[in-house]
């Protein structure tokens, strides 16, 4: 689902004259936070109810360099969701021509205030596996 | 006092070629971190003891730009230190050439651990006010 | 002028809970880049007719924290015009409370492709002295 | 093999008190950038000599957090070395304590000035195959 469009800034740029390989895990953070609000959720509420999801494995794929002022189209969705961890899957497209730009996943693990791991509250699961 | 070097990545640069602006407060902050830690106290112990020292006012002057490997150099020294802020100078130099890239100051505020401004400890005002 | 508005990330936050100092010249250069969008000449076009505005001098007072998941709206206008150089002023505000969070500005240079000063293009200097 | 040290800067951390998830991708860059140095061809010089080494793909796995003025230890190492195209794998860790924060791995291609995929230059190829 496409959840987001970002506008390349200057300062994500590098000499190469394209975005530098570290910003699109922030790209990926827009992703699933914005999917979780559209399906009713902040991100932000959820940790206050005493669920925090770091981020424990991070893969990306570089299909094609985004370039200064490009904008790009941000895809999310959660996949493989378990009782105490669940995947969240991207894709980064540029607007005006559709490439693929980057595509990837990050794994959560869910745990609580303390840091101890937890199973997702059901209300959660039940969120993440509602169909698109 | 000289109290840092840092490496240019590649991460920092931008399609002009040069140090992205957005960098420097980044080594700014390694600036007064390591005057501390040489004068004895981390930022952290101060913090640990209660202090906090949010950034309230920052000015940079960017005299050259620094590239892509520069072994660039960095200066810090507090000035102006009264009973409830105190500033950091910075100059931030390359080595091989000694050339200036920038320059600029921090304000800082003391606030304890609920967000109250307080007056610095007064072991902190003798750390900042001690000659180098 | 409101120029944008963008949401504050997970990864812009630091563990005093606050926005870190650091991200605010990105957002700046959001507010500068949206201002010339609206006047109808994007800073890629500017570039591309051969004139490079690199940030010179930035002043960033910060009077409030962000936090985590607020919307903030990046007001920016030039000032200070001149044959060679020009300033833009920028306000960061909270979306929900209207609360000021930081105020600052830029100034920058015009430079041609090689890197040596030059006048604006008289058209700039008309886009940039358009009232809002 | 250990390439470099870095510390923690409060500017790296999140508002859950540890090193945000996107900021490790940095130290990545650090670590295959010196080990390059430290078998005596800086990255500035690869790519001077005609041969530019973007990421194409990034593994990463977070172990345990990093927290606040840590100093972590960079290890890195290329394998895989193909005709076109080479691994590098890293492994960050906690020096105090040895604890293993983050794990991980980059692919780059290798193309030359005008974005064409070409071959390793022979030298390249036997700097990367040398033994630790």
């Amino acid at each position: 689902m496409k959840v987001s469009e970002i506008r390349v800034l200057y300062a994500d740029t590098d000499q190469m004259g394209v975005v530098n390989n570290v910003n699109y895990l922030r790209w990926f953070e827009i992703g699933r936070a914005e999917w979780l609000r559209a399906r009713g959720k902040s991100y932000k509420e959820i940790e206050a109810s005493g669920c925090q999801l770091p981020v424990v494995e991070a893969n990306l794929r570089y299909h094609a360099p985004a370039r200064y002022d490009d904008i790009c189209e941000i895809f999310a969705a959660p996949s493989n969701v378990r009782a105490a961890s669940a995947v969240f899957d991207y894709q980064i497209t540029r607007k005006s021509d559709g490439q693929k730009l980057v595509s990837g996943s990050t794994r959560h693990a869910c745990i609580d205030g303390s840091g101890r791991v937890r199973r997702f509250p059901e209300e959660l699961v039940a969120l993440l596996n509602k169909e698109d």
